[in-house]
Order: C-alpha cells, then sequence, then structure tokens
C-alpha cells in the first residue's frame, strides 16, 4: 500500500497546515490498556510477544478506530522494539514498563547495539503494519522513540525520576554519549523507514523524557541526532511529529528538528506554544489525559479549552498532551472526539 | 533564639535582595543520603523515627554546614510530618517516599485531618529547631510542604507519576478539594508558625510536584492555598521561599503567591526566570543535582553557567534545581560551595 494514500485526509493535511475539513484526533496509547476489546485479545505473557504477533497487534491497532472514529490509527508496538530486535536484552513489566538485563555502561557495550535489519529482526512490525493498513480508511502513524528516551532506558535500567545516570554519561562522557546517540539514531531511522515502505502515512517520534533535560543539555546532547532522524525520514515524504513531555523549555529548539508537527504536553497552551515553536509548524496535543478521569463535564470544558487556545489554525492535531491512562472510561473518550469533530474550527483564509 | 538574628546575613539578605558580601549556597537535601556521617547516626526504622528524636534530628541538620561551610541549614524534617502527627496514617519508605495506609477519597476523610498543635503533636520539630539554633552561626530555613503536593500524596495513596487521581479529585470535585486544601493549608501554618517561634531564620514552602498541573489548574486549584500558607508566614518577618520542580509555565503565578524567593528548578535559566517571575522577587537555584554525578568538572561548568545566568543580580540564592540525589559525591557539592564562594558576583549598584 502506499503511504501517500491519505495525503487529502484531515489528518495529513492538518500536519502540513493546509486547509481541511475538521480538526483531526487522535489519542497516544488510543490502542491498549484502557478498552475492554484491548484486554480480551491482549492474552498473557510479555507485551512484546503480542507485538511480535501480527494477528494481535494488527486488531488491537484497529480496535480504538471502530470505537472511536479517530482520524488515524497508531502501530501497536513499543519504543523499546528495535533494541530489542537488535539483541540489547530487555522486557516491557506491566505496571513497570522496560527493564534492561544488563544496564548500558561502558563503550564496550555499544557492541550490543547492531545496526537493525528490519526484514529479518521485525518483520512482525512490517506485517502488523500492512495487514492494519489493508482494512483502515484512516492514516496509520508509525513510531520509533526517540535516541534520547530509548538511551535513558538503556541507561538507569528502566523507568527513573531524575535520569541521572544517563545525565551523568551525556555531560560525563560526551564521545561515548554521542557514540550511543548515533547507534540509536540508526536503530530509529531503519525502523520508521521499513513501517513507511510498509504503508505508514505519518511518524511520530517519541522523546518522551526530554523534557527531564535542561536546554543546553537538549541543545548538545540531543537534538542533533533526532535532528538526524527526522531528516532521514524526510526523505520518504510522509509528514512526521516530534513529540515529548514537559518540553515548554524545548519547544524552539524541537520545532527546529526538521517535524512537520510538535507534539506540546498539557502545560503549555496551544497558542503560546505557537509562539516558541515558530511559523511553519503545525502543532499536536494538548488535554492532559487525567482530565478524562474527572469525567465526561471535566473532560469537554477542557477539550474546549484546548480548541479555543488553538483557535480554529489549520496547522493543529488533537490529542492528549501525553498518553491514554489505563483507568480511563473510553466513554469519556469517545465524547472528546465527537466533541472535536463538532466543536472544531479551522480556518480556511 | 530569635529568629531575626540572621537578619544581617549574606542568605537573608540575598532573600530580600539586598546588597551583601558574597552569593549564599545551600542544597535541599543536604542533610541526608548522601553523607557518611549521615548515615553514621540515622540508625535503622523508619526516618519518621528519626525526625522525631531531636538528638538525631538536630545532628543530621547540622552535618552538611560543619561540612560543606553552606550559608543556611535546613532542618532535617519530612514534609508529611503534621500529616502523620496529625493521625492520617503514613510511613516513609526507603527507595519509595511516603505510604498512605488510607488513601484520601472522600468526604469523610477530612476527619482524618483534624488541626495541628505543635506543642503536642509535634514537640521533637520545635526541641530540634531550638538545638540547631543554639549551635549554628547561618540561619536555619524552617519548611512545609504546600497543600497541593501534601494532598498528592494523601490522593494518590504514595508518590506518583501522573497524579492521576489527585487532579480527577481537583477537577470533579471542587468543593471537597478546596476543603482538602485548607485542611492542609492550616497545618502547613501552624507547623512553619511553630518553627518560626522556635528560631528559625527563614521558611521554604515545597511544591515539589506543581510542575504537574498546567497553568489553569493551578490557577483555580492551587494558588489561592499556598498563597494563605505564605501570608500567614508574613506576620513573622521572615523571608520565605516558594518552591516547585518543572514549574516553568507557572513562576508568573508563583511570583504572586507572596514569598521573597521563588525556587527554579533547572529547566529554565535564572535570567529567564527572573523575566517570568517579574521584579521585587529574589531567586534560588539552579544547578541540576544530576550535574554532580557526573564529576567535578562537569559541575563545576554547569554551576559557572548558573552564575553567568544570574549576572550578579543581588537577589539570588544558589541551590540545586531539586534536592541532592543519594549517589552525589560530597566532594564535589564541597567544590560547588567554594565555586560559588569564590566566583559568584553580587553586584552593589
Amino acid at each position: 500500500m502506499s503511504s501517500r494514500r491519505f495525503e487529502g485526509s484531515d489528518f495529513v493535511r492538518a500536519c502540513r497546515g493546509q486547509p481541511h475539513g475538521r480538526v483531526p484526533v487522535w489519542f497516544m496509547r488510543q490502542a491498549g490498556r484502557s478498552l475492554p476489546e484491548y484486554r480480551a485479545v491482549r492474552g498473557d505473557g510479555s507485551i512484546l510477544d503480542a507485538i511480535a504477533d501480527p494477528d494481535r497487534a494488527a486488531e488491537i491497532t484497529l480496535q480504538p478506530v471502530r470505537r472511536y472514529g479517530v482520524d488515524a490509527a497508531i502501530l501497536f508496538s513499543d519504543i523499546v522494539v528495535p533494541v530489542h530486535a537488535a539483541g540489547f536484552g530487555m522486557d516491557v513489566v506491566p505496571g513497570t514498563g522496560p527493564v534492561v538485563e544488563r544496564p548500558f555502561e561502558a563503550r564496550r557495550d555499544l557492541d550490543r547495539l547492531r545496526p537493525l535489519d528490519p526484514g529479518t529482526d521485525t518483520p512482525y512490525v512490517i506485517e502488523t503494519v500492512r495487514r492494519a493498513v489493508d482494512v483502515l480508511d484512516v492514516p496509520l502513524i508509525g513510531f520509533a522513540g526517540a535516541p534520547f528516551t530509548v538511551a535513558s532506558y538503556l541507561v538507569e535500567g528502566g523507568p527513573s525520576r531524575h535520569h541521572e545516570r544517563t545525565k551523568a554519561l551525556m555531560l560525563g562522557d560526551e564521545a561515548l554519549w554521542h557514540d550511543l546517540m548515533d547507534r540509536l539514531a540508526d536503530l530509529a531511522i531503519a525502523s520508521l523507514l521499513s513501517q513507511v515502505e510498509a504503508g505508514a502515512a505519518a511518524v511520530q517520534l517519541f522523546d518522551s523524557w526530554a523534557g527531564a533535560l535542561s536546554p543546553e543539555q537538549y541543545r548538545r546532547g540531543v537534538a542533533p541526532h533526532s535532528a538526524r532522524v527526522l531528516e532521514a525520514v524526510g526523505t520518504t515524504g510522509v509528514p512526521r511529529i516530534h513529540f515529548g513531555v514537559g518540553t515548554g523549555e524545548l519547544l524552539d529548539q524541537m520545532g527546529g528538528c526538521g517535524a512537520e508537527v510538535v507534539g506540546v504536553d498539557f502545560r503549555v497552551p496551544i497558542d503560546e506554544a505557537r509562539r516558541r515553536v515558530g511559523p511553519g509548524r503545525a502543532l499536536q496535543g494538548n488535554l492532559d489525559p487525567a482530565v478524562v478521569l474527572a469525567g465526561e463535564a471535566a473532560a469537554c470544558e477542557a477539550a474546549r479549552a484546548v480548541l479555543a487556545a488553538n483557535g480554529g489554525h489549520p496547522g493543529f492535531v488533537f490529542n492528549l498532551g501525553h498518553g491514554v491512562l489505563p483507568s480511563s472510561d473510553p466513554d469519556v473518550l469517545a465524547r472528546v472526539v465527537q466533541l472535536v469533530h463538532d466543536e472544531g474550527d479551522v480556518r480556511t483564509e
């Protein structure tokens, strides 16, 4: 399937800041634990096993599109799939997240990050994309973890509050840090290109923990590597989304990394985010996912505030500011989709 | 001892933005796990037991002043001490943090937050302040948890990444939320007043997790309560410091809450923070605590960048942007203190 099949869709046109019909909406982690139909097909065992099974992974990818009528699907996968497939021993533990058997410590550990051959190492990802795209009537978003966020798991050994080992490496051994980031950028590029080749109509680069960094740390240690990933994927022509949490102080730099769309969490209103990112970029966000837990009235009020802050700008994709929380009520999310479609305004001047 | 004894100190004068000799420096969590002398006296059992023992708590308060020559001591205690003393069953678990036996769920739980009588409920805090002040030749900083951050522990039941239950309560039942915040503000006020009465020369209000909130959530649900705490303590005349992490988007509101000093984490450079907080407030911060783990050279470079961003402004207290990490090397922290004292510039115009 061609990744360009959905060039005329609201989602792709919004990513490009082009005039379109209605405000497109999808949710990060829309496919997953918050859905009963997900729990019904998920099965036991590691999530990496479910991801490696195209039957289940394609079905899970499709579920939220059927339920919510969102304007895009996102591949059911995980940001650690490429490093896992390349042989850097790890698992994803329910309730915890990615856990690494032997954390990255020294130069010798670079050998544990060989290049990815997607056709051989992650054929199930390619197959899942193909199967989903075969039946979807909305664009499929492929994704990868950005080098910094993946590095933080490898170096810390798992999720971390302060990312202290990662920063100690970044600041204490810059040569090794950049070599590590180079390897992880190569893995992200290979994975993203294989997903677009298989039919993904857009990609998102998840740098979820970039907000742990100061602007100077991001400038020296991270931005060049994320920019290289985005540039390499730019050859495909599909829109690229660049996302992180708590990145209010980094939005100007992220706007310069090359993606068509910059993701914004709920801490910065969309109009202020647009000022920081600068012209020529679309934005994606930024409803606080916790608001969904406060019920339909609170969620609708907050969703309207997001739409108001966007003010009808055509370069806007409605989303949460972070992933759907597992305890979310799907009916509240369905109401938010309806509200965005009914009340969202797209200026046409 | 009078809490006004140190009015002429560099620390207090910097808090007030008055001319003074050299840039004062202290570190959040300077008393604690990173020090071998702390581990030698800490003993086994809950940290709440050590806090309730004035012999140990006063000694631990003094240790970092002796070792580092910092310009202020901070009381060895914990932000959950008042709620714990008021009978809201909880403990502080090593490696985890505060853990609540029965989380706050409904209106009936307000009854578990009776008013604090410091003389009866926390006499050990008062005694620890007295003993420390008796021997210190620098100001002692007392502290309390801000209502939001304490509420987040009570509602979540422990540390939380997304503070989702807390936000669901804040947004879903505003009347109950404000009643809870009122109780917690009263507890903070009673505790802080007792500490100043016993000789604390300044106070810090820790709203460590306020950065989890959007500006609108902070405005409606949090700022009025923190402002009430700060106003009540203002009657004592000691400088007040108002601190949070990831508060870049809240600095203007925090500047309006009444404290003489606003704490800034490492994500916002001091000059930009000063612009956001507005005139008439001093700033405290903002070296990334993780930089200390990268070694002396990296820490010194980053400390110099903090001093440069302050540009000699007299309203500045050097600190970390968050607490000392347990794995920090005390020798690196000692070198940072020396650097700030030797190289820090205070303009006198």
